[in-house]
């Protein structure tokens, strides 16, 4: 037996698209994990009649558990925990203990703010203390407490266990993991047996070569109906994510070394490490120190490569070159090498690596230069086409060049990724 | 009479949260726009059955149209037009026209990569182009059609018209804008009343005081109650959009002149433009030139100056001077200032300005160092110092020294934001 769940994010300002649910898929990750299927995420409105349509709809999927996000705030349109109630059929009653606690609570954050409405805060205070009868309550980690609501146990078959979370992650995703300690939540949760789960990734192959490799591995007997594989393009990079029950270890470790024969050159990570992680990794442990010449990519390889905390330690800096005088005075680019072989080609790429490393006194120089687009492409350089070089103090380096597909945008972020990649090379072969 | 929407975003991968759904919001606050109401947004896996359920319950809520996005592919698991057809009534009938058209984008696109199966990518083509009988089909953006697949007429009252499309948001925006255009999807929108939408963008100024001027301004009178009126914070600004009805151009008029009475001096924006456009049309219409030197931002700023084609009309470049050593060398700030007031210090900050113009010839020149985080505070400069100045050849320059709240990645990229903010001060009022 395995376990099934919904999620439901409510918000009218999530509906219309002001701000972007990071819940649904967060909680829907951490189900997985938890060898728990996730059927279906819903996001609905304020509106009390919409939330409950989805309650009944998802429990008329059959799933063990829904999991709520957002509508515990003091105001009136937040009214999940109301809704919950009448779904599993509990009244709302007062918990006066837990009054206090979040009284506790506002009161130290109302301190800034001495002009407020004190009978105001109470009322709301008040609100948000109100729980479905027998309902387990998840301590406020803000203000708004969570809630595990089991089936009223008049149904039968009984209903699924509502688990209510407040909307702001920074709230839900620490009170989750309160959640899963709960008799309420384990009881709901009972049978599902916590997953597995792997990260392959690939970089330069068609996402087509990873679905005709599964194929030929399924021919050839490796065992892949244990896994549940899932393959996707991410940033110029193909994913491919196994989740599976802990007695498949075998199968998993059969397909890995089936993708790792046929696309060991590609294969760049087994751990779940990231192409950030590693060439951070390379750099700190050699330790080397980078520099970058960036004209298309307009700073975002040196903004990539600064993301983490620590990376002063090997990032000396960067040059943005978007003009040409700049490649010239800037990394030293010779006027006559663009002049002959035009601003984005193998020989300034080269140019720019090398004067980076120059300028900056670093063991390692990157230089980009393409045509992001929309205009500036010829049909010998049509837009997309970029030029890449690494190289290193001893001589050594790697150099690209080829034609990005996408947009402006898609274009830019690809290069970023393809420089790692590149510096990843150099760095490991040495 | 109003239209009402759903949408049923599909995709196992962003089910469990491996892609972050952007297609479900898009088309929310498009459908808003087009004054009709989206009652759900529903993220389904790529099962049949369960995508056949999303459909049979939003019908059911008695929606005019529903909007799927995703499963459009090439391979089996996308499923989205047969379930669809089963849903509507309609038997799946190949379009010869439309697999001759797919067919010349796939020869194009597989050039690159000559050793692959041409039979499958005939098998795929062809999946492509079978379509629900009576559909009107959307030409591809990439290589998958859109649909708008109207209802069958065999029920009574006829269910919802759905609008199939793909799951990429650079196919997904533009063919959504093809299909306003086709009769069926007319058809199904008749009677929605299309909204106009005011955006006012503020900067500099805490959300709290929005909401205690919507409360002010209705107090005095300002009709807001024709107005739906949702403001969000984003990337440091306040942006406050007003959705209306055409009759209430005045309420959004008396509402405008409310905010711009009572914040003018942070309002920034009331025709829509983003700070990113506001500093791009003043750099191109000085015309001036723009050259940044930076430190905890690492490359964003330079990076985000250009994102946009044609940056290359004022952006000259930008110095990355990550470490102590490049902000002496490559943007001449004397090592003696580093030592006496600190790198992250508005001394240097200017240094990186006026190194930054001198650099590059530009007329503009923006410094910005800082502490991103989480390691580096001190009593005296906390995580979040950062100091910004920004310096113009005859002299004139805005200068800034603030702490900003939040993560490692909030503070950079609302760095950026506070610089353009600068640069627009120093250019408004030149």
């Amino acid at each position: 037996m395995s376990a099934r769940a919904g999620v439901i994010v409510t918000g009218t300002e999530v509906l219309s698209g002001i701000i972007n649910d990071r819940n649904g898929p967060w909680l829907s990750e951490r189900l997985r994990e938890r060898g728990v299927d996730c059927a279906q995420i819903t996001i609905v409105g304020d509106r009390p009649e919409d939330m409950h349509a989805a309650l009944e709809f998802q429990a008329g999927l059959g799933v063990d558990l829904i999991v709520t996000s957002g509508g515990l705030g003091p105001t009136a349109d937040d009214l999940t925990a109301t809704v919950v109630a009448a779904f599993a059929g509990r009244p709302m009653v007062l918990d006066a203990a837990l009054e206090g606690r979040i009284w506790a609570i506002l009161e130290r954050l109302t301190k800034r703010w001495p002009d407020l409405d004190q009978d105001a805060i109470r009322a709301a205070n008040r609100k948000q203390a109100l729980v479905p009868e027998g309902a387990t309550v998840l301590e406020p980690v803000g203000t708004a407490p969570g809630l595990v609501v089991p089936p009223s146990g008049d149904s039968t078959p009984p209903g699924p266990t509502v688990l209510v979370l407040p909307g702001p992650p920074r709230e839900l995703q620490p009170m989750w993991a309160t959640a899963l300690e709960t008799p309420a939540l384990r009881a709901a949760l009972q049978g599902a047996v916590e997953l597995q789960r792997g990260i392959l990734r690939l970089f330069g192959i068609p996402e087509s070569e990873i679905a005709r490799s599964l194929e030929v591995l399924a021919g050839e007997g490796v065992p892949l109906s244990s896994l549940e594989i899932t393959t996707c393009l991410r940033r110029g990079e193909i994913e491919i994510v196994s989740v599976f029950e802990p007695g498949a270890d075998d199968d998993y470790a059969a397909f890995a070394a089936g993708i790792r024969a046929r696309h060991g050159q590609r294969l760049f990570s087994e751990d779940g490490s990231t192409i950030d992680d590693q060439v951070a990794a390379l750099l700190a442990d050699g330790p080397r120190t980078v520099a970058t010449a960036e004209s298309c990519t307009g700073g975002l390889l040196a903004a990539r490569l600064t993301e983490r905390a620590g990376s002063s330690a090997y990032v000396l800096g960067g040059l943005v070159v978007y003009s040409d005088e700049a490649k010239a005075s800037l990394a030293g680019v010779p006027s006559r090498l663009i002049e002959r072989h035009g601003a984005v080609s193998a020989e300034v790429a080269a140019a720019l690596a090398d004067g980076a490393r120059a300028a900056l006194g670093a063991s390692v120089g990157v230089g980009i230069t393409g045509i992001a687009g929309p205009e500036g492409g010829t049909a010998e350089k049509p837009v997309g086409t970029v030029c890449f070089s690494v190289s290193a103090a001893d001589g050594r380096r790697e150099d690209r060049a080829l034609v990005l597909p996408g947009g402006r945008a898609d274009v830019r972020d690809r290069s970023t990724t393809l420089a790692l990649h590149l510096i990843r090379r150099l760095l490991s072969a040495g």
